[in-house]
């Protein structure tokens, strides 16, 4: 961070319109582009890049202005990075595990089935050395990431059938992608690649068997409860789901330091807020489902077991033949032990005893 | 959040120098005192406010700065709310609770025991109507408040001798504030009420039977382990304890909009910063002092059981003569109780099965 001695002394404050007026010649106008990886239908994501605009915008007397497109307006979701590194766009919101088909060590960005919550996300992130090395690999694409929310622990999906045990998953067709669904396929269960807006019909006929997306709040609104009652928990392929912001390099290095600062520190604050929104937003919604019927389970303990096995030896078969998943892995496999070592202590200990009074609702 | 229309068309993107030195002439040139309610030894609460007062300072070019003075400097640190409300300093670093004298409907803003945890509190200030709720509050001590950091759930102290029931309480002299001890006293504790350095020779003479502070990464600092081996888990009365930054009414309207927005959005960074500063810090000191042999202990069940009795006894009666807290309880309660009714289901359901797990430390 830089730190300039003052070249006006003194505490006198003129109006903000004296300063509004000079910013307003002096400085330069820019204007970017970012693309998401998201729909507009997602507000709590999609709103988080408009807030990250806003504030950048407004910081700088409207000076840098971001304009934020969604996912297939100008580039498709799931090429925003490539477009952020050529430079098509100057910025993007996305997800690092959409690239884990460049290097599997971008999932370290977001979410590894059975990692880190979202508080220990930030943890490693901030003060783990977890940025300092998704950026080293972000800056191979041309490019530099910041965290930018998170959505909680999600939900396991919705199937159309109960699930008992691991059995139950051999031949099943789940929709649901990247390294959780390499997971599924180790568990005998055949993992779908559809897009979003196709997941209901293609439950609906029974295309498919399974179908993971978000958590209540988002998947109430596609309506899957309608087509597929059963509810299942954790989504332990995303005990928390980090974004980011990207930038290009080159236009990161061209932009005046203090809109820099005004991105960085606004990037931040989309990341607080995207995880109490979807806090505050998902209980009603839950509440909602299950008044409509829909029927929760957790999954069966030795489904859990077995993926976390499946998990732990592609982690490591991958860190054997990849060296920069292998020293993401290194740095983030003792942060995760010691973090839940002391999870269980205060966080967990406190939570859990709270979460297993009769509290009363009003 | 303001926006204004470009004045200068195009994307030209003139140089940083530009910008910086039409910002250094025409800017008004602002200097603030924030007092902070901590000591400096209490690095990762008064680190906060330092990078603060540092993003704000390089966002607006260096034209905004903020000097931070830790507790007693300027400001006795129980004493920055009038201090601020008064003018004597233009903003502070404080804590709601530490003005439960004012009124005890300051607890809202950051910490009730058996209360919200961490990200619980968050969403209910950002997006639960909490904020607005503090603000009518702070505002009748002419300041506005903003959410500025957390320390996650605490540990529950440290005492001389076990506590292996309620009765074990009873007259037993525990240092430890406001409604925490107000609820101690219930269960027959002698609350004592000393300032931080005068814990150690208190807990080592026998003064007193036990005194809670934080978490591991600061108590450690502090030496408890040495006299009072027992550290006792959760610290039920901070599941979560919140920071505010706070910032004298009048001068918040004399601020140039930009500034305005640069402190806002710089104040959500410390908030997401914080806790994750404590999370990665608290594990190895945790470490450390269990191989200095400090004994782990959870509380009681009989101990959790009677004092959330006592605290909701306690709310209750508040409520029925205090119409501020009423209000702000009628909004918080049922709040509290749809957070942990969802935080059972995805959040806790992969978060304690990951710290069930054996994972491996390397």
């Amino acid at each position: 961070m830089k730190r300039r001695s003052f070249l006006a002394g003194g505490a006198a404050a003129a109006g903000a319109g004296l300063a509004t007026a000079a910013r307003a010649q002096g400085e330069p106008a820019i204007r970017w582009r970012m693309a998401s990886s998201f729909p507009k239908s997602l507000d709590n994501i999609f709103g988080a890049a408009e807030h990250l605009a806003a504030r950048v915008k407004a910081i700088t007397n409207g000076q840098f202005e971001i304009r934020v497109f969604a996912a297939g307006e100008i580039v498709p979701g799931f090429e925003v990075l490539p477009a952020c590194g050529q430079g098509t766009v100057q910025c993007g919101q996305t997800q690092g595990f959409y690239y884990i088909g460049k290097n599997k060590a971008f999932a370290f960005d977001s979410a590894l089935p059975f990692g880190l919550n979202a508080r220990m996300q930030n943890a490693w992130l901030y003060f783990g050395g977890g940025l300092e090395l998704t950026r080293e690999l972000y800056k191979e694409h041309n490019t530099i990431n910041f965290p930018a929310g998170n959505s909680g622990a999600q939900m396991g999906g919705w199937w159309r059938q109960e699930v008992g045990s691991v059995a139950d998953l051999r031949g099943r067709k789940v929709r649901i992608p990247g390294i959780a669904g390499e997971i599924m396929a180790r568990l005998g269960a055949v993992p779908q690649s559809i897009p979003g807006s196709d997941i209901y019909p293609a439950l609906e006929r029974g295309t498919i068997d399974a179908a993971e997306w978000v958590g209540p709040y988002d998947d109430e609104k596609l309506g899957f409860h309608r087509v597929a009652p059963h509810y299942y928990f954790p989504g332990w392929w995303e005990g928390s789901s980090c974004l980011s912001f990207i930038v290009n390099l080159k236009e990161w290095a061209g932009l005046p330091p203090a809109y820099r600062e005004a991105f960085e520190t606004a990037a931040a604050e989309a990341n607080v807020r995207m995880v109490a929104a979807y806090d505050a937003k998902n209980p009603p919604a839950l509440a909602r489902l299950v008044q409509e019927g829909v029927k929760l389970h957790p999954y069966p303990k030795d489904v859990m077991t077995a993926a976390l096995k499946a998990a732990n030896e592609l982690y490591e078969e991958e860190a054997a033949t990849n060296p920069v998943f292998r020293r993401f892995y290194q740095s983030w496999k003792p942060f995760r032990y010691a973090q839940y070592q002391w999870y269980r202590v205060a966080e967990a200990s406190f939570s859990n005893f709270m979460a297993g009074q009769h509290l009363s609702p009003k």
